[in-house]
């Protein structure tokens, strides 16, 4: 079997060891006789995996017991709704800053469900090609919460500082850089990620949640949509999706075993050194949009001279085993997504060929 | 490897083909280089399976185009809120008929949604026997919706007929006996089912939804709630769980194989008269609480002389590998899941057992 060099933006490529540990046992997980999948919600064989997928997101954030770890369904979409609905009371008003599309999506979800306020946008022309400074934040005080996006997948974006808001709740959507290295979860109040970029398959969402802000939230919405249904019944109140959270499970575990967010860390920077060394190398070729401050080491965005060349790029980049290249339908360009599992062999892979592509010209 | 009889409520056990598929394909889906929870969602590999799931229901099903066929998360226990957020509109009632927990569960949530009424419930001491009759129902004429439950694995009864609610929308929470037979889909209004009983494994519900009571739907909601949305986007607006699409893909293949619902049928009336017959055979030792034209054939319900006689019963079956056999929690006894993926074979070793442990006494 030849694996291809995966740069889909998500649902993204898995760590090998992980899927292969899941093809070893999926008609037998641990001699029970049956696969994971086969195994009741409630049962022993199960629950030591649920509960330890738990433990080691805690063990890899070095999270404090001040935050309830959560699993729920319906992806990063669905939390746009999920969060105003817990935390934003009629009377109040939630403030969000746009970085791109995504905050957007969330902001008009949430003005479905309550008021909001626009607390800053780096929006021209409707594109978004930086992070923006504190200055440039203005914050209502009394805000119920403050919404960012973390990383940007389709303008190729990130936060490499966090806003001061203050005493109000900090809540992010971090579906596209969640575990890309250490992060200081006590920063946020609330954070939301789907699996399906760097920690697991579509289809489980991932959200860490301060007590204190759980046992404050709204109590006048359907119990299924309540964080504090799923704090108050380790997230088995209903039938969880036990195959997903198994595979996040297998992720996590070889993410300890090969050393932790230390060295995530490391290969992720590695290659997004790599990818953006080679891009300014040859600005007569590649031009990234971005500002260099805001760059993402999870979304590599990128332009060739024509739609084109870009075209030309992708189809050489496929038939040499590279794929997932072409950019968000809605932005065009090239976009590299360069999350956890992909090795950083398969970017000195691609970055080999944009070198000689540039040659050719 | 020894595969067990697995007689778990849900989640079930699978076809062995549809697993079987899914270990050899893991890590290189027909040739691709990835996994299919590798591939974009919006790619040509996950969007074949993602199409033939949905065409393999309707053809199944012989589901008339009148319905759309939408994949979403969270379960039935996202239904019940989801139900009423889309068709119960402020100044309108909703009726539900309820025949145990779950569409108790499905009519509490409901009410934090919109007002309702129950217009029918076969409880007595909140144990539910038996399916109530036409004339014991008390239905609103002017109900946004009548809501009900096919099956009710908690008590082991299963409607065998349908209720007449005039030109009232008849709402089906399915979850516990879709596909177990041919069914009339257009008796119905909107069917929704989590797949992890009869279909799937957990993490993916379907909804069958007739076009224009999704036309007419409430507006006013967040948009990822709204089955337009999912209708509008052939279930693709966020990211699905794709595995879990691709392993119900996999089931329903199987299920046509092997002869489609008159076959699945076939085998699930004989799996359930074998168990009623070995019951009623020893009414000195088995005791089946449910009425006759009540009595499920998903979820067969028994009770022994005493408790510590059923804990035997479990224990004995479990070194003889037949698993899954203890009741709800909330319940208690003796239940036998024998969801279409049950071999009859399993059924055929269960009775020799019981017959066994009836003449030990």
């Amino acid at each position: 079997m030849a694996r291809v060099h995966n740069f889909n933006a998500g649902p993204a490529g898995l760590p090998l060891p992980a899927l292969e540990r899941a093809q070893r046992e999926l008609l037998d997980f641990e001699g029970t006789g049956m696969s994971i999948m086969e195994h009741s919600h409630r049962g022993k064989a199960f629950e030591a995996v649920h509960n330890e997928a738990i433990s080691l997101l805690r063990q890899l954030l070095g999270l404090s017991d001040d935050y309830h770890v959560l699993f729920m369904q319906g992806g990063a979409a669905m939390q746009f709704a999920v969060v105003p609905m817990n935390l934003l009371p009629p009377g109040r008003s939630a403030d969000y800053i746009l970085t791109g599309g995504w905050s957007e999506k969330a902001l008009e979800e949430a003005k479905r469900v309550g008021t909001v306020r626009v607390a800053g946008s780096t929006a021209v022309d409707k594109r978004y090609t930086r992070i923006p400074h504190q200055g440039e934040l203005s914050l209502d005080p009394n805000a119920a919460y403050v919404h960012m996006t973390t990383n940007n997948t389709l303008f190729g974006t990130q936060w490499h500082w966090l806003p001061d808001t203050g005493d109000v709740p900090l809540v992010a959507d971090m579906s596209s850089d969640i575990l890309w290295r250490k992060m200081d979860i006590s920063r946020f109040a609330l954070v939301y990620a789907g699996a399906q970029k760097n920690i697991g398959p579509s289809g489980i969402t991932v959200v860490l949640a301060r007590k204190d802000l759980v046992d404050s939230a709204r109590k006048d919405i359907p119990v299924i949509f309540r964080y504090a249904t799923y704090a108050a019944n380790n997230s088995l109140y209903n039938t969880p999706p036990t195959f997903a959270i198994y595979l996040m499970r297998n992720v996590l575990a070889y993410t300890l075993e090969i050393g932790g967010l230390e060295e995530v860390e490391r290969r992720n920077r590695k290659k997004g050194e790599l990818l953006y060394e080679t891009i300014d190398a040859h600005p007569d070729v590649f031009r990234a949009p971005v500002e260099k401050e805001s760059r993402s080491f999870m979304n590599v965005v990128f332009r060739l001279a024509s739609e084109e060349m870009e075209k030309r790029f992708v189809a050489e980049a496929a038939k040499e085993g590279m794929v997932g290249l072409a950019g968000h339908r809605s932005t065009g360009g090239i976009r590299v997504s360069i999350y956890n599992a992909v090795p950083v062999a398969s970017v000195e892979r691609l970055t080999a060929f944009m070198r000689d592509f540039a040659k050719r010209g």
